[in-house]
């Protein structure tokens, strides 16, 4: 069995590529002797960690978290580190018209690359390793392929998508949308950021210098394929004793800002009768939605609320908040949609729906008003490449690994969600605390899949002639 | 029957007082004969209503609410032309600690004026009547006794209160709450602005040149009797086909801000039963506030609510919302808040009041916390002020009086609330739309009403050597 220094000898950089030469990557064994650098995984990570930090929540050294809102200050340190580090690895890199980055590792061939993506923007309190950890893991493998000098069959590479959180500006996953074409890009360029300030998505990408000028399109910019090695953001993993898992598909969610419309009036001097009380309606709706979600087996969650005018004494007539629901099955979702918005329009005119209206006064009645922001329909993952995720993850284990390999469904969107769309796409998960924590070894084993999934696809594809 | 300025010939402003000389004020059908000038309190209130102007409502020249927050520097414009106005009167123009304006127009006697007072900020989408046609009625009192020669037997004047609203620093009628005693002076300076800002009661006082030296205090400066002109605020008089109201006191009321503490989760990979979600929680429980308030003949209401970390996708694990209790007994309201305690805190933990956790899933419950911001108790005004107001309305009104006259309870608190604990005090109330217009016609009945009473009960008070 040839070493890797020697195979890649045989297939040097620097040398000629011999075109139309038929290969097949390397084999299992070779794949199995490439190691990831676990250290310099978890020392990269925690230092681009510096920029954006959050709310210390432990005693440890990196039990901090992160606030490093899409296209911040913070934001645009991180990018930059991501472009001058795969730069240096000999990497091409690339910037479309919504700030996501491409770094591009030369293979054998040309043709659209093997990407791992993810993304560096964090939710206002978020971790150290939601998203993060996915592109880091991503750069680490195209290090470790520089340090073996392998040379893959096709491009290899990493994606740093923007705004997936959708934290700032209103909507997830909105750059992985545009690139899909799911999502118009004046629609994400307009985007405002909440909270109350002017920023708009493509003002901010300005600002920062990385409004690129490659077109924001699967069409002009296809990916090969599409692995992302993301932390596992529920209970489940971790409660079954699961160390990676392959993940199939993601649930569909749709993400919804209701509108309540009523009066303002005087705290004091106004009977319940005689008020259009935004507020109490809103809170009538939200349990609702949570009422509802438990009967039809779903999900509902409300994360934003803002009123007006926002006085003690004044009964608000405006309420806005945000409406999160989700299910495993599409048809199931639609279901539950169509109840609420019958539910909710009755509730707010005072009509009695599951006990709200029942114990307190009838007042004038309010409106309520729907937008749909985000739509993101039930994901079915491409087989060979969770067949990839699972083989690495299982080489990785040995025989240890039993049920810590683990196929499950994604709760949460990812942009391997539109990835998936135009290009053979699976999530590699790995277990992941709740307080946002993830140990040296989760995340190298992580990585170490990552690694294994993106050489064992890249040699799948040379097979199948993809 | 001597004319008025017959009256003011024999006791002329620039003429020697004789001391302790027992006079009796002016008749009753000398007062008749006063009448302010309803044309130029119009169109004084309305010129500064300039400063601060909200948003428009109607198509009138004067429809447009008022957005001027206390301490705003479109406050400091209204203070200064209160401050120009009162001096040009001949009044002397005292500022106390909390920038409460006292103008006092001499009397025959000194001791303590006999005021109509009110308050110039308002609401962030307040209207142009509540507090500052107090204000600018009694402006217009002073100015019809000039116009009239007028001496009265004690001084006279009118005071401007600083935030009245609470709606910027959030305590309402804090600053005659000061004066009173019943607020600390440190507490009111170091409030901090709602929404956000950094500014304290105190900094935004010296930001615009109103923290005065004269102690805030009842003890140092104290007052002779508290006339307030107000609209009504809610549906009674105007429905009843009313005029004037004589208000007999002042539903108790308290508000608490009640903070639920949750834990942060993802929206999409956290089931129902492992969260904490701390908006659904206070969901529940502003609902619950309604219906037991609805049981129990009280009323409730939540006027601002902030959560955090603020995401679409996030569950929030920290809800902070107002909640703002009254009843027209303050055995009742404590009742009523002593029921709200308990049933918070079994709804937060999970088990089922009133049905509000019997539909959804039961979680891993929530924290809740009542911090008390203003304690308000039922107030009763003194039966002299308000026979004056009665009278001064009958009066007014002549032989149409009938029902147009009424004495009522208001359901909001004033700083006749604070000012009735060390004076006599009571309030003219008026009718107004809840289009936030009050016409001419009643603004004017509201000023020569407030004007009435203030000469009756410096009549009472040479009468009754009070």
């Amino acid at each position: 069995m040839p070493s890797i220094s020697q195979i890649s000898n045989q297939r040097s950089f620097s040398g000629s590529l011999q075109k139309n030469v038929k290969t097949t990557g390397l084999s299992e064994s070779q794949i199995a002797d490439v190691k990831i650098n676990r250290k310099r995984l978890w020392a990269d990570l925690h230092s681009t960690c510096e920029w954006g930090k959050g709310e210390r929540w432990g005693d440890g050294p990196t039990d901090i978290g992160m606030s490093r809102l899409t296209l911040s200050d913070a934001d645009k340190q991180a990018r930059d580190w991501f472009v001058e580090t795969t730069k240096s690895l000999g990497c091409k890199v690339q910037t479309d018209a919504m700030g996501n980055i491409f770094a591009i590792r030369p293979g054998r061939k040309d043709g659209p690359p093997t990407y791992a993506g993810s993304h560096l923007d964090t939710q206002p309190t978020g971790g150290r390793y939601d998203g993060i950890l996915g592109v880091h893991a991503g750069v680490e493998a195209l290090k470790t392929m520089n340090d073996n000098n392998i040379e893959t069959e096709f491009p290899t590479g990493c994606i740093n998508w923007t705004n997936e959180e959708g934290a700032r500006f209103p909507i997830s996953m909105v750059s992985s949308g545009v690139w899909a074409g799911a999502i118009p890009l004046e629609k994400a360029y307009d985007m405002v950021e909440v909270g109350g300030g002017k920023a708009t998505q493509k003002s901010a990408l300005e600002r920062i210098g990385y409004l690129g000028s490659l077109e924001a399109s699967h069409k002009v910019n296809p990916i090969g394929a599409h692995f992302e090695l993301h932390i596992e953001q529920g209970p489940i993993l971790e409660g079954s004793g699961g160390k990676i898992g392959a993940v199939e598909g993601v649930q569909a969610f749709r993400w919804h800002i209701i509108t309540v419309k009523g009066r303002d009036c005087h705290t004091g001097t106004t009977d319940f009768q005689n008020r259009s009380d935004a507020m109490l309606t809103a809170a009538k709706l939200i349990l609702h939605s949570h009422n509802k979600a438990t009967e039809l087996g779903c999900l509902a969650s409300t994360g934003i609320l803002t009123l007006k005018p926002g006085s003690t004494n004044t009964v608000p007539g405006f309420v806005q908040f945000s409406l999160d629901i989700r299910s495993k099955e599409d048809a199931k979702l639609m279901k539950f949609e169509q109840s609420l918005k019958e539910g909710f329009a009755k509730i707010a005119a005072g009509e009695d729906v599951g006990g709200l209206n029942a114990m307190g006064t009838k007042g004038r009645g309010c409106e309520v008003a729907w937008q749909l922001d985000t739509d993101s329909p039930a994901t079915k993952f491409h087989e060979d490449c969770v067949k990839c995720v699972e083989a690495s993850a299982k080489d990785m284990l040995g025989t240890q690994a039993g049920n810590q390999v683990q196929r499950m469904t994604s709760g949460a969107g990812h942009d391997s969600v539109y990835t998936s769309r135009h290009a053979p796409t699976s999530i590699d998960g790995v277990s992941h605390n709740p307080a946002e924590y993830c140990s040296p070894e989760d995340c190298g084993n992580g990585a170490q899949v990552l690694l294994g999934a993106m050489l064992r696809y890249d040699r799948l594809r040379a097979e199948k002639g993809l």
